[in-house]
């Protein structure tokens, strides 16, 4: 069983690569078209790459610092050995699936808009091929480090199957940090260079939206990659990483079986095959209506899901036997995906009602459209919250947990694993937006023919409608992983000589549980408040600094001279890497203050206090900003006065508001509640052998 | 002992209640002033008991119904038969309360007005005396039921400490509903009002805020009275019942004694007379600054807050002797109130530094103004959610908690008493300020000489800073409260036949606790979004018939014609009517529903939820809302291109978002989270026989 577990771990992660590769070599075959198309991707491919460069010497001297801060731990037996070295590969391999894919992303843009101007399903099938290569790396290099990491661990130091799982638990941490530094760092980059270029070049000048003119219109493309992708890829390796390797540890604890222990591995590698065959449905005929093309997409995410839900129930079935029953955790995982997704489309597509009222609030001005828009967010955190609880109650009730309570909690660790089994193609859907965003700006900035931007402009609108049933996966599987890595932390912290003394009242009457509640709640709404700030500030820098070029380059905007795009990349990369660190700081040192203070009770009314408010916030900040912008877009439709309308300009002060909530601020909250608990099961012994309380 | 405790408590309300009518005696021997005034004051007393008598039929329908409910339940032996009659007469002093209040304020405004002809001395003392007879009304109608019941249920019903605290407890359930339709009925009606009044007069035909032309300006009035007094009334009645029952409800359980349930009782009965000491230290000379208009309030405050901190000593050292460390607890209550309204102002006050900075964020725009606004709101939670934190901690644990844990609740709960000991002055401070807001109104609409503006000015402004103190003790005592309740609710569960068994597992990891908890904490969003959307709908309404009478009744910009003043206010009336009875349903109805299908853990997880989340929100959306307001008045006093510049403009919309968020939503929640838990209680016994699981 041992072998079988590694042998299929390791195959399903070579499958995803070969796959993620031959997607590459696929896209790479197009022509990137015109020399102007070539010259403004290489811009922009440049940009990017001088960004993560500097970015990864920042989050070098982090991951350099947490290495000796690890091993003198491990010195002093606070930490198995193995645990500074799988830090140090989580967070590399976290990095190199950012890396890829936005590598990918800025290669297939100038092709897509170029395909674009053969047709609709050519520009589809490489905005979605290039997706693919970035959902693929994730996956591939997730299952990879896992497979290597349980090789190590099992046949080289011979572990227990609690061994194994324990140290493993522990590169999640690295991956969490990885994730969060890009997601700050790019989601803080991305949105200064958006708000700048929105704010002096839009409002200011006058011109439009990727206008060659405008100086940090390069830069903006440069942050749909560095955010969008590279943000957006590391944090969904952690995500699932974080998933599988919670569920493996929770169902060690168990059942004490490496059955339990493999299941997990088993089913993400099922879910790539199944998901490798999904991308085959995605195609569409020329002149696609916009739903006949996110049928397209559909049909590929459902085959995937529809196929790992049957598949699920004999390999669950012959690796747990008489616990089968398990199975419809990770079924109520699935759907609960899809609901959740379905919930964020419902309150943020223009199609439905609470964007179209979102949009006639702007009749009676700014001021009602950002009341109303902050409304529509808080609202829509009901259903999902109705969504997780009945998908952790089955979870946990169908997995024996009224017997059992670690089966139940080894059922929503489950969930959270099915949820992710089909991430290959889901997160390609997603990853194919910001390539289409990027093609759309560069059929723009060259030039392009009225109907190829058409074609742009209808595979990108497709992208906003995907990214939501993204979100809707991104955000369950946190909440849920968060809960399956709060109960591993109970186990760790029970594992270790006078942690149970210390964990024995998990009551949420404890004061410490409840005070670690009220901090843990606490931290979302701080951070979101330091990451918009942050976004405050340097889109300030960024105004300031197209302000300045368009008063001192004379003949900039009669487009006789050329703006200097690289000054204003660099200042977005300057201050993007200045602010991201605060935050990463602070996600990494609470979890050890509260645990030295209050103790590990007080960690644990922690985890589910940030679970709770950050799955709130995130909800409420993604949706709040994906309705603004659509009810601006709904605007620009032609209903309520339509583009250039007083009423429109109310939109867009609500859009720009709700930039950093859905770009920044929204999804750093989901690394946030992991990283939280990562960080916590890392310093367990320190905590139990040094806490106050 | 026991008739002590009667005669004491009985006394204590008895000389607030004679305190309070001397008071509002003094106030109405001072003059209307000037016919115009006279007539203007007579049309907001009119418009507010127009408003009143409206609700008070609305909310006895609401009465009636829950009065069969209860009653029906009686029968059926799922609760005491004196809970329904409790039920009523909380819910009428609640009301009460909120009656004698708004009345004395409308009766006060224009004599404040006058009185600022004199002098502000002058001034001071009419508004605050207005203040001072709502404060002591609250405390003394609270004291009266408290009291009263207390002699029917010892001495005419005979019931032991534990059936007495028992049945007191659903008379809070009757105040917190009151609380919660004034609350909620009020915060619309006066930012409808408000919002409108704004949106047409100051913004569309530029005329001053409280114009006599505008036809909004009266209900806008009529709005100070109805939310933030009897709103205000209504609300800290329930507060201060709620913290002094659940204690003493407590204290019981703690210690199985008479003494254990007087003592919060004492408490309250001795910081009436502290109160009144106090409130004789509060006057100022002719020309004070507005330092050292502060100071005359704070003189008073810190008098009383003092004098409790010392007696308090002594007093419990005489009932619970060896246990007397349980002062620490009320001390803690105490200073935690005094330090979380400290924060409120440093974070809302233009005195510092992030509402000076705000006001900064207006030279980019409305956008980074929103922006900024939403990040101040969210990172001042940090202080408050800290501060409350430690004195959780400190009540429990100099409580002897860690060995008995019900002694330490009763020290958490005996920390909110300590808090709101002093209630009577401190809402006196709070009261005064829309007192003090209706007498500048009145100042301007009838045309009085620049300098009484000035007066009223400095005295409104003043209003500003003591309503952050006010609200500091407004959401810190709920958040005790809401855990002491909630405490409650878990003994209340526990002495029903088959409680125990259903509430024994209440360890965080549990699924019912934690679905409960993501349920409880979304509670509070969904609340807000629903009431921001009621001003939202109410002042759209408003906005319309605004405009309508400025094109239909002609002379009326010329100051030729009369506005319909009466018609706004009854718009105002109806909307904000309707617009209460969904939230108001809502809070009573989910307990009941999560109850039924969670059980009994998954109740204290919501209430757990509800109380960190609300508690996070209400901060949020208060000081959020007073920082755009006070960045607002900081650049209309010169800075940032001041009054009429574009950045003016921008803080404008900031302060319009700001309005639902600071007096309708915000404090609402602080409600919610209460009466959560007081509905809960009292369907216990329906919860434990009927809950699925």
């Amino acid at each position: 069983m041992d072998k079988l577990i590694f042998i299929l771990t390791f195959v399903g992660a070579l499958l995803a690569l070969l796959f993620a590769f031959a997607m590459s070599r696929k896209v790479l075959k197009f022509s990137e078209g015109t020399d102007l198309m070539k010259k403004i991707s290489l811009a922009i491919r440049k940009g990017a790459d001088a960004y993560l460069k500097r970015q990864y010497k920042i989050v070098l001297i982090f991951f350099g610092v947490m290495f000796v801060v690890l091993s003198v731990m491990a010195i002093f037996k606070l930490l198995t050995p193995y645990v500074p070295f799988a830090f140090v590969t989580g967070g590399f391999f976290s990095a190199l699936s950012g890396f890829i894919g936005m590598k990918i992303a800025t290669l297939a843009n100038a092709r897509t808009a170029n395909a674009c101007r053969d047709g609709l399903n050519k520009g589809l099938r490489i905005a979605f091929s290039a997706g693919s290569v970035m959902g693929f790396t994730v996956v591939g290099l997730g299952l990879l480090d896992i497979s290597v990491w349980f090789f190590l661990l099992k046949f080289v130091f011979n572990l227990s199957p609690e061994g194994i799982t324990g140290a493993m638990l522990t590169f999640g941490m690295g991956a969490s940090s990885m994730a969060l530094f890009a997601r700050v760092g790019g989601g803080i980059f991305t949105k200064a260079a958006d708000v700048g270029a929105d704010l002096v070049g839009k409002v200011e000048a006058g011109i439009p939206e990727d206008d060659p003119r405008n100086p940090a219109v390069i830069a903006d493309n440069v942050g749909d990659n560095v955010g969008d992708v590279a943000g957006m890829g590391a944090d969904l390796y952690e995500s699932y990483v974080g998933s599988i390797i919670s569920a493996s540890a929770l169902g060690v604890a168990a059942f004490h079986s490496i059955n339990a222990m493999a299941l997990p591995l088993l089913l993400a590698a099922v879910g790539v095959v199944c998901s490798i065959f999904g991308t085959f449905f995605v195609r569409t005929k020329e002149g696609a209506t916009q739903k006949q093309l996110l049928s397209a997409l559909s049909r590929g995410t459902n085959f995937s899901a529809i196929a790992i839900a049957i598949i699920a129930l004999p390999l669950i079935y012959f690796i747990l036997k008489d616990n089968w029953t398990i199975y419809f955790a990770i079924l109520a995982g699935l759907v609960a995906g899809v609901l959740i997704g379905k919930a964020t489309e419902y309150y943020t597509s223009d199609g439905f009602k609470p964007t179209q009222n979102l949009a006639a609030t702007s009749e009676t001005g700014t001021a009602t459209i950002i009341i109303g828009g902050l409304s529509v967010g808080m609202l829509s955190t009901m259903m999902p919250i109705i969504i997780i609880s009945i998908c952790v109650l089955v979870a946990f009730f169908v997995s024996n947990g009224a017997a059992n309570a670690a089966q139940g909690l080894y059922g929503i660790g489950l969930s959270a694993v099915g949820m992710l089994s089909t991430l290959g193609i889901t997160l390609a859907t997603d990853a194919y937006g910001p390539v289409a965003d990027n093609a759309g700006g560069i059929a723009q900035m060259a030039g392009l023919e009225e109907d190829v931007r058409n074609r742009t402009d209808a595979l990108d609108s497709l992208g906003n409608t995907t990214a939501a049933t993204g979100k809707g996966f991104a955000i369950g599987s946190a909440a849920l992983t968060a809960l399956a890595l709060m109960a591993s932390y109970i186990d760790k912290i029970n594992s270790i000589e006078g942690g149970a003394a210390k964990i024995a009242d998990l009551s949420i009457t404890n004061p410490t549980v409840l005070t670690g509640l009220f901090i843990g709640a606490c931290l979302p709404f701080v951070f979101a408040a330091i990451t918009m700030n942050s976004v405050g500030r340097a889109a300030q820098s960024v105004v300031k600094e197209v302000r300045r070029q368009f008063k001192e380059i004379t003949g900039l905007m009669d487009g006789k001279a050329e703006a200097d795009y690289a000054s204003c990349v660099d200042l977005c990369t300057k201050a993007s890497l200045r602010e991201m660190i605060l935050p990463t700081i602070i996600a990494v040192v609470v979890p050890v203050i509260v645990g030295l203070s209050i103790g590990p009770t007080g960690v644990v009314g922690m985890l589910a206090g940030a679970t709770a408010s950050g799955f709130l916030m995130a909800i409420f900040m993604s949706n709040s900003g994906g309705a603004w912008d659509n009810a601006k877009k709904y605007i620009e439709s032609g209903v309520h006065g339509g583009k250039g309308s007083e009423n429109h300009k109310s939109a867009v002060v609500g859009d720009t508001v709700g930039d950093p909530f859905k770009d920044t601020s929204g999804p750093a909250i989901n690394i946030l509640i992991k990283l939280l608990s990562m960080v916590s099961i890392v310093f367990a012994a320190l905590v139990v052998n040094f806490s106050i309380l």
